[in-house]
């Protein structure tokens, strides 16, 4: 399955150097992800309201070609590892237009995720606590 | 009482303007008060653990002169309106170096703010709930 | 004119209260103020592009029942105020699905903005410098 | 040389899982690497004024036990690797009060950057054009 979120720069968003400050890309990651989660059919504010969260362990960001304001983004969000404990997302960003078949990605990242219970910000089995997410996961992993 | 509280420019703070983004003086004022709190002897934090939130009820800003990266700020707070259910902050804020009774300040702001219970969202009374918070503020309430 | 921004709250603007942090909602307020200004056929990129900045000169808001996460707030935006070199933004910020004409807003805003030449921060006149926007100002200008 | 930089927490880098915002630590990074660049001479704000800039390349941040509202962080910052064209800078985040050699970090990252011509954007030789820069570099180079 292919996921691509659409997002117009903030001006916010930018920096002193004209350009979007880059950590603000992970906002953009994140966003990606709970619409991805959406279209999974989990999105991530009933995950909190059913009591467990689901931080982020680790990121990894390679910058490439730089977006300002006026431009428009498109993130493309994968599964891209999974375990009972952990998930990992690839992400790719595109500019509005280019073909991601044959253009160079603006912005690769990864970012990993467990399952917490909320209350207690233990680590919790996703696949035993909130097996139908894990089933989905399963179903649209690639290998990266 | 006067209290400054001194705030060097963060890049992310800085937008494509060159300038630091209109937004982010808000935080700006919130350390600045949080300071100010800490100076009472009451942390805001401290607030938060006895079960209480401040929210922000208005904002009122008035941007003068901008800074920019490499600039750093004094922002000065006072209390300036008091009653049992409602605190207004008052601010002023000038470049490192400039005095605030000759140079006119580069931005003027207003805030005010409720007392909440933390669980129910409900207003609740700041003078009967944190009577000594209350007249600790008594004791600074200027006119403005 | 009516004009209304669709925005879906991101995590990244909830703070531990569990609600938008307050500094964040301005950030819509240009957001909206971005899709206003691309209806009316001027975006601000391109103004940017011809060598003009609208800076912010104040920001009033009044907040009232807040937003968090999964909530999807929608943004009216009006011209309320117009001079030569001097125009007014009022906002009114409802929940996707409330109606306008019976609900209370959850926020309420204006900001003001002058325009200034880009090189050199100087105050220019809008009128002058850029007629089309202006007269596009004019018509859809409102008593607040 | 070791370099640390003390960061309080700012309500507003919270969001509602009651800790910062896993976004923000790349600000508190960027902080920590302009107060090292201070201690070595070479304010960043003076670099940008002769006409540079140093993008960020990459990021990898590992995060562990999390900040929340009135905890205070230091930053430890390295040169980790450094050629004419790149410099990795490497970070990990305690506590105040924790003692980095016992204690596990908080966080630790890495984040690559190149020197650009600030009109072009084009990337140049660190070595070349800021020689006593790449000096300061060498002279406090460390292996990760």
């Amino acid at each position: 399955m292919e996921h691509a979120t659409r997002i117009e720069v903030r001006y916010a968003e930018t920096d002193k150097m004209g350009i979007v400050y880059h950590a603000n890309y992970l906002v953009w990651l994140e966003v990606a992800r709970a619409h991805f989660l959406d279209s999974l059919g989990f999105p991530y504010a009933e995950t909190e309201k059913q009591g467990f969260m689901a931080p982020v362990l680790s990121v990894e960001v390679t910058y490439g070609s730089p977006f300002t304001y006026g431009d428009v983004a498109m993130v493309y969000t994968f599964i891209t590892k999974l375990s009972p404990v952990r998930v990992e997302y690839s992400y790719r960003i595109y500019a509005e237009g280019e073909d991601p078949l044959t253009c160079k990605p603006r912005l690769s990242a990864k970012t990993t995720h467990c399952l917490v219970d909320a209350k207690t910000f233990r680590p919790v089995s996703q696949k035993k606590m909130l097996p139908e997410l894990y089933a989905a996961y399963q179903s649209v992993l690639i290998d990266d």
